[in-house]
C-alpha cells in the first residue's frame, strides 16, 4: 500500500532508483511448477530497451544498457519452488553528472515538484531518482513472469501502438509479431510516423499517443466485485505507468456517445456477436478478448527553454539537454503489456481459489 | 482483495444487494474527533436517488426509496471515536418479481453471464443482485463520511456532467451549487440535453456521457510512488463504478495529441501556468486542482428486443421491462464523486504518516 | 490494517460497541455454493452467551441478550453466492447508566487508558465500548461460517477449557460434545472448578485459565511462508483476542525444555508418532491435528477496591460493580474456536488457488 | 498476504534460499528523511552470525561467511529518500553437497514434508532452501533499518536470553550491552548453560530455550483494534520466527494463574504500580515496557539417529552431519529483537496518521 508492491496474490515489490547501483523486485505467489525461461524475460527487457525502433532509436534515449535480470531466488533448476523470485538488474551507464544542472530546478511536466513536497526534500535528482521511466524495468520483468504463468493457461497477450503525435493507424492490425518499428499494428502508417517523429524531435519538442493491449485466450470469471473489477484493476495499472494520462476498455469513452442498442454486445450461441465491453461485464471477464488502450502524454524533457522555478520558488528557465526519449511509445508499449500480465495473472489466481 | 473493501487507511468495505434485505458497509480508519453530519451524508445519499433530474424523473427508474443510512457503530456524541463505522441502507422497494422472467436468461450489457459463471451458477437474480448500481448507495455514504474528514483539511469536491447522449456542454462551468437538472454546469444546455433523452427514451433506447469530477485544496504530496500513484488509485476507483468505460486525468487522451512544448504546465512563483496534468505529476498531487474524467456506457437495460442466449446456451429474444434508468447520469454523478472522495481521504492518512 | 479486518481471502470485517445500536460485520471472499446453515451460526453464538456454564451463571455477567445474527446479504435461497456476507447484531440489553461513574476512571486491567491516549480522549465509555468483549459476537459468526466452511472441506473443530484458576485438568480429555460446564473436557474436574470460581467471587475476584483448540482433518500445506506461516497466523488470531496472554503451538513452552530428540515428531509410514509440532512444520500444516493453547488473564472488573488515577491524573478509588463475569472462561473458548476457524478458512482458500 | 511480506506501512518483503545466490529484500514505507547507518545494520547482522556465542561456536554452526548487506535504493547520500529501500546478502559458503543424500527423505522436525506436500514437490532442498534459518538475515537487516526509525522516535529494545536447556536464568537482568554469550543477562548463569550445551553436543542432540525482548519508550496509543492488536502483531510476528513454538506478552502462561486483583497493574499518578500487562492494554501500547517472550524449541537437526520417512513413504533411518547449531539459541535473539522492531516500527507509522 506504500505504492512499491502490485497484486494480491500474484504479487510483484520493485525497488531502485535511476542512478542507484541497481533495480530489481520480489515476485511473490508464483505458483511452484512453473518453468521459468530466462530468455523469455530477456526477450520483453530487450523489447522496452531504447534502439529498438527501427530507426537507429530515433524516438529514444541514448541511454545503451544490457538490461539483464539475475534472478537471485525461488527458481531452482530451472523451475519455480513457490518461494518469492528475487530478482535485480544493475545499472551501468549512470552519467550522472548531467543531472547537476537539474539537482535545485523543477523540470515542468516531471515529478520533481510534487515528490520533493512529498518528500521534505530528500530526492535523488539524479535522471528523476525512483520517478525515472527506468523503473519500468521491473515491471517488466514481473510481466515477462506472469505471461509465462498466462501461457500455461492459455492466455496471450499483444500491445502496439495505435496513435502517434496525433496521427492514428488505420486498420488492419496485424500485430502477432511485434517486430515493427514503433510497434505499429502494420507497416504502412510507418512513413507517416516516422516523419512526425523527425520534425518533432527537429524542433526540440517531444510526442505522445496511444496504445492498445489485448489478451486472448482469458477465461470467464475473472475479477472480484465490486472494488476490485478486472477493468478497475487494468485502469489502475496502466495509468500508474509513467506518462499514462487516460485509459479505455473495450469502446471506451466512444461508448458514452453509443446509444444502449448500439453499445450492447449482443449474446449469441457461438458468443458475443460484438466486443464494445472489450470483454468485461460488471468488472469479471467473459471471455471474449481483453481490450484496453492508454493514453501516453509527450515526454516532459524537451530541448526547448521553458519557464520553471527552483527550490526556492525563484523563476528561471531550462532547456533539458541529456539523453531522453522523443516518445514513451515505443518503449512504453511493453511496459502497458507487462501491467496487464500482471493484473491478469493475479486474478487468475484469485479466481482459481473458487473452483 | 476480494472486491469488497476500498482504500488502505481509509477503508470501506460494503454489501448488499438490490433486493436483499439491506445494504451497508464499515468505514475502518476514520480518525477520533471528526463530527459526523447525518444530514451531509443524507444530502449525499438524495443526490443519488432517482428524481432529482429536474425532469420528474426523466432520466431514473421509478424505483423509489428514502435510503437512508443508519449509523450503528463509530460515533459516539456525534463525534467519531476511531472505532469502525458500521451502517446500513435498508431495501424497501424491492418488486422482485419484476425480474422472475430474467431468472435463466443472460441481459446483454449486464453482469449476468460474467457473474454466472464466475459464480457457477450461483446468483441473486433480482434486479441484478449484487451486480446492481444500487450497491453505490454504500460508496455514496462512505464518500460523504470521506468528504467531512476532508473538508477539515480544507479539501473540497464538486462533480458535473459535461456530456450526455453524445452532447458536451460548453463553458463556462458554474458548479458550486450542484442543482441544475443532469448536474449541469450550466442552463444553457439543458434544452438540448432533455431533448436528447426525452427521443432516446421515447425509442426506448439509452444514453451515456462523461463526469467530471474535480477536488481544490488537495494539499501537495498524495499518493504514493509507484503503484500507489493517486491517478492510478482515481483510475481504479472510477473504472470500477458500474458503466464507466474510461477515464482521464487533467487533458486526458487530448494530451496524447499534444506536443510535450504544449502539454507541460509551466511553473511559476505563483504557480501553475496551466493545468494539464490535472493536479498530479508523478503520480503525486501538486497542489493544483484535481479534475477526472469518467466515460459512462449507455444503461445496458433497454426495452428494444434484443438477441442474447439463456443459461442452457440457447438463443432467445428479451425486451427489458422494469424500472429502469434512461442514463447512468445524474445518478452516477454524486456516486463518482464519493469515489474521489474516498481516494483522497485515504491517501492524505497515507501522507500524514510521513510527516 | 486499521484492525478491524481478519484474513486475507475469507476475511471478516466487524464493527460494533458494547452499548451501540448493533454489531455485526461482513464476511467477504466465502465462495459461492456454501449452504449457509443459520442454526449453527445461532449454535455457536448460544455456546458464546453467558448463563451456560452449567452453574446457573456463577462465572458470568448478568447481562441476557438473545444474540441472533440477522443475515443481510450475500446468501440466496440458503445458499452463498460469493457476495459479501453483511450480518448485524442488534444490542437489546444496555444499561448505560452502569457506567456513568466510569466515564471519567481509569479501570487498571482495562483499555481505558490507552486507548483514551491512542483516541485522544474520544471514546464511548459505556461497557468498554468498542473494547469490550461483546465484540467478539462478530467474530464468532464469522468463525461459524468458515466452520461450515471447513466441514465442507473435512475440517473439524473443537474447544475445551484445560485449566480454570490455577487447576489443571487431567486426561483423559472427552470433548467431542462441549456440553460440559466450563467448556471442561471431562467431568472430574468439575467439583474443582466449581469451587475455586465460588471463592473467587465470594472474594470479589476472578479469575484466568487456559484453552486449547483442535482441529482434526486439515490437509497439509496450509500456511504461507515465511511471514504468513499457519502457526503465526494463529498465534496472532488468539493473541487478539481480549483476555489473552500466550499462545502456544503443540508443545509450547514445554518444548523448550526438551531436547531435540524427544521433541522431534518422527515420521512413520503411518503418519507422525507423536504430536509435539502441534500439526505445524516450518508453518504449514502437516496433516497432524492442529493444537494450539491461549493463555486467559482473570477478568480485570473486580469488586474488590483498586487504586487508580482518573482522566486528569489524579488518584483515586474505584470498586467496579455492574454485571461482569467472574472469568473469561467458558466464554471466551467458542471465541477462540471461531478464530481458529477463521484462520483456516483463509489458509484453506489460499492454498487452492496453487492447486 | 502469501507470506513474504511483514507489515503494513513499514512493511518488509524478503526472499532468499541458503543455497542460492543471495538473499535480500525491500523495506517500503520508510520515511524520508532517516539516516540510515550501515554500520548499526552491520552489527544486528554480526549478533546473528555463528560464532558468536564466547564459547567457540560451541552452540553455533561452522558456517562462518561475511553477511554484509548491499543497499541498492531508497538511500541518498546517507538519508532515505522515501523510495523502497532493496538491499541485499549474497551467499558466500554454500556447501551444497552435504545436503544431496537429504534430497529425498524428510528430516523429522523439518519443514521437508509439509513444504514438499504444499510445493507439490518442488522444492530447494540444500540447507532448507527457503526454509533455512537463513533466511533471517534479511528479517534482521529489516529490524535493524526499523531500529533506527525508533530510536529517532525515542525507543530502545533489547534482547537476552532467559532459559536455556530448560536452565532459566536468575535476576538481576543486566542487559544493556548484549555482549555476553548466549545473550545472557548476567554472567552468573554461563557456567550452567556452558555446561548443558556441552553435554548435549557430546550426546549429538540439542537444546531449546526461552528468549525475552523488550521495547523502552514506547508511546502510548500504537496497536489497531481489534484485529491489529499490538501484542496480537507480536505474537504473529514471534510464532513466524523458525523455531519459536510459544509467545507471551507480559505475565502471559503466569497471568492466567493469578487471580484479577493480583493481576491488574494499580495505576498511579507516576505510571503502573507493577508491569504483568507488558505494557498493552486493550491491545494498545501504556506507555510502558514492554516485554515479550518466545519459546524456542530444540533445533530439529540432531546427530542422533532418527527414524522417518522418505519421499515416497518408505521407512528409514537419517543421522543428520553437516554444519549444524547445537541450539538455536544465541543467533534467534537478534531476530527476534528485530521483528519486535519491526512490529514497533509499523504501528509507530500508523499511529502517526492519527495525530
Amino acid at each position: 500500500m506504500n505504492g512499491s508492491t502490485f497484486g494480491n496474490i500474484f504479487r510483484l515489490t520493485t525497488f531502485g532508483e535511476s542512478h542507484g547501483p541497481a533495480l530489481g523486485g520480489v515476485i511473490d505467489g508464483c505458483p511452484a511448477g512453473l518453468a521459468i525461461s530466462e530468455a523469455a524475460i530477456q526477450k520483453e527487457l530487450d523489447a522496452r530497451r531504447p534502439g529498438r525502433d527501427g530507426l537507429d532509436g530515433l524516438a529514444s534515449t541514448a541511454r545503451r544498457e544490457p538490461d539483464v535480470a539475475k534472478i537471485l531466488s525461488g527458481v531452482f533448476e530451472g523451475v519455480s519452488t513457490g518461494a518469492p523470485i528475487g530478482f535485480c538488474i544493475e545499472n551501468t551507464s549512470q552519467r550522472s553528472t548531467d543531472y547537476a544542472p537539474l539537482a535545485h530546478v523543477f523540470r515542468p511536466g516531471h515529478a520533481d515538484i510534487s515528490w520533493h513536497m512529498k518528500y521534505d526534500g530528500h530526492r535523488d535528482y539524479r535522471g528523476g531518482g525512483r520517478a525515472s521511466a527506468r523503473e519500468t524495468v521491473s515491471r517488466v520483468v514481473g510481466g515477462a513472469i506472469a505471461q509465462q504463468l498466462l501461457a500455461v493457461h492459455g492466455v496471450r497477450l499483444q500491445a502496439f501502438t495505435v496513435e502517434l503525435g496525433g496521427i492514428p493507424v488505420r486498420p488492419p492490425f496485424m500485430v502477432a509479431e511485434e517486430t515493427l518499428p514503433f510497434f505499429a499494428p502494420n507497416e504502412d502508417i510507418l512513413p507517416e510516423w516516422e516523419e512526425t517523429v523527425r520534425a518533432a524531435r527537429a524542433a526540440g519538442d517531444t510526442l505522445g499517443g496511444v496504445v492498445q493491449v489485448e489478451a486472448y485466450g482469458v477465461p470467464c470469471g475473472l475479477g472480484e466485485p465490486v472494488f476490485g473489477k478486472l477493468d478497475a484493476m487494468i485502469a489502475g495499472a496502466f495509468m500508474g505507468v509513467g506518462a499514462v494520462k487516460g485509459v479505455e476498455i473495450g469502446a471506451g469513452f466512444a461508448a458514452a456517445r453509443m446509444t444502449g442498442s448500439r453499445n450492447n454486445d449482443p449474446l449469441t450461441p457461438k458468443g458475443f456477436a460484438s466486443n464494445n465491453a472489450g470483454g468485461i461485464l460488471g468488472g469479471v471477464s467473459t471471455g471474449a478478448p481483453i481490450v484496453a488502450r492508454a493514453a501516453i502524454k509527450p515526454i516532459p524533457s524537451i530541448a526547448l527553454p521553458q519557464e520553471t522555478i527552483d527550490e526556492n520558488g525563484e523563476a528561471c528557465t531550462i532547456s533539458i539537454g541529456g539523453r531522453h526519449d522523443c516518445s514513451a511509445i515505443p518503449r512504453v508499449v511493453p511496459v502497458l503489456k507487462a501491467m496487464l500480465a500482471l493484473v491478469l495473472a493475479d486474478a487468475l489466481l484469485m479466481q482459481k481459489r473458487m473452483a
